[in-house]
């Protein structure tokens, strides 16, 4: 390819708006242009990229036996009726109505659209494995999309549906998608981490989720560093970090803790470690009837370490939560515990609450609590003794890095990491509510056990710069890289030897099947280098009048501190595709 | 690709409401699925074409030096406000509203957002000339879908772009898409025939049609064996079909025509050739205020000959009827002409009304029309004598085959064609529209002159198949075929040598680079070679047991008659993609 042929825009400034880095470097390079909020065009050079991941996507998936099929980006409602996820799902959901008034939804996910396919198609156990998949636009109307194409509202998703006859089965199709998975991340040349994760609302048994390694990114990974153990904060087990509870040693004392109204700051009056002090998060269920109105309010304490942060997706599993909660209001907190927030424990309630305890806090003696009473704090409190027991002693917090490992293999460790995938073990919730039913050996129609397993082609692109590149530009992994080489010649217009030799280097890595882009602009050098810098082509060869005359050129890696001088044998050398 | 991964589905019968045989195949075929009115899922097989007509496409657009980009299927509403097309589209433009109540269109072209991208980055006369294109997901809300996806709502169409200086490069850059659309079509291997066509609604300077020809298309194509000329019916001019006109030789007559109120029954009354008949058509136009209020009607006679049409599309370009017309009522056509219709013509109005003749009815003499009193018509008319000359001569009638050439080359032929591409010389329309300027050598801004050019990608497969067919099911031209060659082995589970000899023959295929399918399905000769017949795979070679003891197998291509015994040399040989 040629640049005069192909589309080079670059920026020298990132538009206000871009926050992150590879929004910026985006919209730099050309590779996306903003249509509005959270809806961009993919120009020439970000969409060769996207080719590049749809293509590997697609040989490994087909590689690892799925069918692609293609399913529309406007559905009708019914079958998204048949789940409930027209009305359950919010406004998210993109609603549409056709010229006769029928209501329809442009495509957030497939799994209706796929299901219903499958309960027509696939009618006997003969036919079963099955797992078919598509890439598509899909679109979420997000509350605040931002992050550029990382968080945006149309986006391009393979979403993939295996269908099975029983868990055992699809059990082994979710582990083929998995490694599938694995071999297409490695393919990309990213550094990812596949953790265990919640499923969330989408359901289902099992759940992993593919998150590419990058300090800016918005999960927390958790993993075990001598271990194989790696999951999604959300999940990772915290075990308790005491072994057993220790005998009471101080006297239960009410201290003046002034002003102090975080556990960190009554620490410090105290002289105490903040290990010592447990934090009171106050939260409240409603009940509601029919009509959607509050019948009753139940007020929940719930006590951690002062050190350890509260996980919603855990406390959102306990019994009596999981139709949800919200923070308590002021009001509901002084009725229930005669103070306001800030001084607040689990000693001496105005009215009884359902008091939840971290396992650790379960364990602790001698703690330093709230005295619900402003500015007092009391020392010495003991479980038992000063108080009843906790009503539940659950895992409510997130992990933290050096806590144990829930494999008992080692301690925790935390990074970063953008998920970009994410495979489900669904079950029968989706052929359940659908009616999606095979028939076995014996004639029997039996419920299709599925799984799903979704990859945000967009959202590599993002992630990919997130976690490579630095001041110059973008670094791509070579086999996603929009172009895999760029010639860049100097002094062409000048030099009918620099333009035939650089001609003839693009014709001959043509030949050797290396996509290569010639610069044939006729920019000054430090424009052109800057250029191809900032888009991030892993290797650069520059053709001058000077080298020529040596009989040589100059290669430059995109990673390398400083450029080599090459004969064009070792450059063509260097450069032919190594086939594994 | 083996059958057992890939996924076959064929029906012995299509459902009820396909219509056309391209609807009913591809269903029957497993290619497509119905999921709603004009929606419909893209099956396996099915999206194995499309992928190929998208890969024809893509390279013969590269190739012309088009560059490809990707824009949203969902477009803010402000960009179709600038051109004013968000409100002069019906209700074939989908509208949306995001979740804080913004209007979006879900995109059925995107000249908008092309002309939005191109006056933000082409600034330059030395940026121009440019092309861009996409293959891109489209919705139509079609108030009546049909013919499966020959008129679907959502298609997938290729849209391509240019934007130019003046006319004169834009010109050039339309020929350039021209041509590479001839490349496409004769890639795909289909008979078609470019055809000058009726700008419409889109507007412009000049467009092309691409049809390809099929007698079930809904499109008539006017071409001249003798010469290059072809046009839409649309367009298709008419010349007048006498040189003069004759001196009157009749003396006008009122002649009782009792019941006869069409020329073909007046002429087998009278005895007379239908070419002696001139018919009456009357139109009225209404003149509107800015209220919308109707404020003066004028009421138009239009005169054809007895045997021949009106071409509404040549009359919408009559000055005074270009804002629009329609029939006119019953009663404005008695308040003028004081007779009801089947007896109307130009002879003694009651009030005056605007008479066009068409060219031929213009130099007609000693004609008949109706003589405005019901059950009487006028024989031996003349222009001149019997009534003034017309206010206008036009042409406004359909040719019809034999009419000469307008070329003066001979004479014309007309055929039905499916449209499948359209070529645009747009102009300055969006242009204008959305002031996108580049800065000339004087840098002084200069509107960008545009042209547009689509292509129907999914209505490709049904035209491909309304060409080619049979009563056993598709032909797929080799190019676009879902697979090239199928190998079906007979009794692959009692056989080794079967089993061992239809996997060498697939592998020893693929290593070709033949885009080959076994069949292992384990289906009896009979359902496989009908399934097979039916997708419309071009070759297919049969293994048994018996020929492989004579060292031959059957190779029977999908127009043949009868199958040949070939050796497994003989068949690799022939299916050995030949380099052109």
């Amino acid at each position: 390819m040629k640049a005069s042929q192909f589309f080079v825009s670059t920026l020298k400034e990132a538009p206000a708006d871009a926050e992150v880095v590879s929004h910026k470097l985006m919209m730099r390079a050309g590779m996306i242009k903003r249509l509005g909020a959270g809806i961009y065009n993919y120009m020439p050079m970000g969409l060769r990229v996207i080719r590049k991941v749809e293509a590997i996507i697609r040989e490994e998936m087909v590689r690892a036996g799925a069918v692609e099929l293609l399913m529309p980006v406007v559905q009708p409602a019914e079958l998204w009726q048949e789940t409930g996820r027209f009305d359950k799902m919010g406004p998210e959901l993109m609603r549409v109505k056709d010229r006769h008034g029928r209501d329809f939804i442009i495509q957030p996910t497939s799994e209706e659209v796929m299901t219903d396919i499958a309960r027509q198609e696939l009618r006997s156990y003969k036919q079963l494995p099955k797992n078919f998949f598509h890439i598509q636009t899909k679109f979420r109307d997000e509350r605040r999309p931002r992050f550029g194409i990382m968080r945006g509202r149309e986006f391009t998703m393979k979403d993939a549906y295996s269908f099975d006859r029983d868990v055992a089965t699809a059990t082994v199709s979710y582990q083929n998608m998995y490694a599938a998975y694995q071999r297409i991340f490695e393919r990309f040349g990213l550094q990812f981490r596949a953790v265990a994760a919640d499923t969330g609302a989408i359901g289902g048994e099992a759940s992993h989720e593919f998150q590419v390694i990058a300090d800016t990114g918005e999960d927390a990974i958790v993993y075990c560093p001598s271990s194989e153990y790696a999951a999604n904060i959300e999940l990772a087990e915290a075990l308790p970090l005491l072994a057993e509870r220790a005998a009471a040693s101080q006297a239960l004392s009410k201290t003046a803790t002034p002003g102090k109204s975080t556990c960190e700051d009554v620490a410090a009056l105290l002289g105490l470690p903040l290990t010592q002090t447990v934090k009171s998060i106050v939260l409240a269920a409603d009940e509601l009837n029919e009509q959607g109105e509050v019948v009753k309010t139940t007020v929940w304490l719930l006590l951690l370490r002062g050190d350890h942060e509260m996980n919603e997706v855990k406390v959102g599993k306990l019994p009596g939560l999981k139709a949800g909660f919200r923070f308590a209001t002021v009001s509901e907190i002084e009725a229930h515990f005669g103070s306001k927030p800030g001084y607040l424990g689990p000693i001496q309630l105005l009215k009884p609450v359902k008091v939840v305890a971290d396992r650790t806090v379960a364990l602790m003696s001698d703690f330093v609590c709230g005295a619900n009473e402003a500015d007092f704090h009391y020392t010495g409190a003991n479980w038992g003794r000063d108080l009843p027991e906790p009503d539940l002693v659950a895992d409510i917090r997130n992990v933290v890095a050096g806590d144990p490992s829930p494999d008992g293999q080692g301690v925790l460790a935390i990074q970063r990491g953008i998920e970009v995938g994410h495979v489900f073990l669904l079950g029968t919730k989706y052929s359940a509510d659908m009616k999606a039913t095979y028939l076995d050996e014996n004639g029997k129609p039996q419920l299709m056990v599925m799984g799903c397993y979704g990859i945000g082609v967009t959202r590599i692109l993002g992630a990919a710069i997130e976690q490579n590149h630095d001041d110059r530009g973008i670094i791509w992994p070579e086999s996603i890289a929009p172009f895999r080489v760029v010639v860049c010649p100097i002094g062409m217009d000048r030099s009918e030897e620099v333009k035939a030799a650089a001609h003839k280097l693009h014709e001959d890595l043509l030949a050797l099947g290396v996509d290569v882009l010639l610069d044939d602009r006729g920019e000054r050098p430090g424009a052109m280098f800057a250029d191809w810098e900032l888009v991030g082509v892993p290797h650069r060869v520059v053709i001058s009048d000077r080298g020529l005359k040596e009989g040589l050129v100059e290669y430059q890696g995109r990673r390398d501190a400083e450029a080599r001088k090459l004969s064009l044998a070792e450059v063509l050398d260097l450069l032919t595709p190594k086939t594994a």
